[in-house]
């Protein structure tokens, strides 16, 4: 049983797309991992096959009919019913690798993606899905937000990257930001190459990459430094040690 | 003149890809926008056309050489000059509406995609990139991140998207998430539509509009009303007014 991810979008078309190509598109194509992209108006069960209509309370925009995404969201469940139901929404919860993490660890995913202006609020509740925003911004569709929710995942399992993605991961698991990178040529436009990582000792290269990806965090992202310093150092001088009861 | 990307990728078959669809996909058809993706392997110079080579210092994975990817910002940067230069990579400024809006206002954009373990640090110094990341995880490469950005820039430009992108795009840039949407059948799944949506009055539907824009980012996005509250209300309590020096 491969992990398995349904999209359900008024543009199937768009799928697998990049996902096709690239170490992602060799796995789809070694099964070691299912993509279906579901045509959302298939569900439709008038004559004009309508998904949307004109939002309660009037305002620009249209919005997909609860009825319409229920009948889809039913046969995505039956085809796969431990997934989680995860909408693509503005409104939903940053994106980080944590959740990646979780979802990748997982049977897969079933992707709602919104159009227009959105989903009816009720079949939000009324499925319980899971939003998920993968940054705050305004996209045109939910469509690129899985292009990259999927990309996310599918490079952490089994198969996919190998040793490569394990080390990325690990290195981002700990909340800093990545240290810079040289490789040759070693003399380039009278720009050198730091000369501890042409020496050889592993340990100071070490050091001098953890203090690289110290300061790029503090300076580049200081939200992400608070919270990496709340999980590590900080922390004990903070919660009680086991000694201290 | 009309807005311009440039995507120097590995995988150049990616792109158009989902931008080639749905009112994206019609703007480049109708050439509102132009899109030209460059394989990187082009700009190699020795026999083998060689784009990465092995970290120094040691560890896993491929960095991208430095005087590669400079020829293939040089040829981008001939095409169009006035364009920012935009790496993507998880170390960059989280992209956010605002510099969605600096971009899309712009001439367009050239945008580097990394791969492997990312570029050697020298040629971003050297070519002052800006360093831009979608979201806190890690992606296969620049090349799905490119896709988001160029969607949520594209949809921003004039004849793309018309009237609803404005709306959208307003309710966005007030730091607030969207407030929910309804829409028919009125009665379904025993589950009602608000009532005030029904009343038809205008005032009343855009207080409680606002209302749940603002519940939902207190609830569901404390950092972002936290900022929200900074830019509004609040502020005027910190800045002394006009009439007070």
């Amino acid at each position: 049983m491969s992990w398995h991810a349904t999209v359900l979008t008024l543009f199937p078309e768009m799928f697998p797309g990049p996902l096709g190509l690239s170490l992602a598109g060799r796995g789809l194509r070694e099964g070691r991992w299912r993509l279906e992209a579901r045509q959302l108006r298939d569900f439709a069960t008038d004559r004009h096959r309508s998904v949307d209509d004109t939002p309660f309370g009037g305002g620009a925009g249209m919005v997909l009919r609860p009825d319409v995404v229920d009948a889809a969201c039913a046969d995505a469940i039956a085809a796969g019913p431990d997934r989680p139901l995860i909408y693509l929404t503005p409104r939903g919860r940053l994106l980080d690798q944590a959740l990646v993490r979780e979802i990748a660890a997982g049977p897969g995913c079933i992707l709602l993606c919104g159009r227009y202006e959105g989903l009816d609020q009720r079949v939000i509740e009324a499925r319980a899905m899971r939003e998920v925003s993968v940054g705050d911004y305004v996209l045109s569709g939910g469509e690129p937000a899985a292009l990259v929710l999927l990309d996310a995942c599918v490079r952490l399992l089994p198969g996919i990257m190998g040793a490569t993605a394990s080390a990325e991961e690990e290195s981002h698991a700990d909340g800093l930001l990545e240290y810079p990178h040289y490789t040759r040529p070693a003399a380039w436009q009278g720009r050198a190459v730091p000369e501890v990582l042409l020496s050889g000792h592993h340990a100071e290269v070490a050091r001098w990459r953890r203090a690289e990806a110290e300061n790029a965090t503090r300076q580049r992202r200081p939200d992400l430094w608070l919270r990496h310093h709340g999980r590590n150092s900080d922390a004990s001088l903070l919660v009680p040690g086991p000694t201290d009861t």
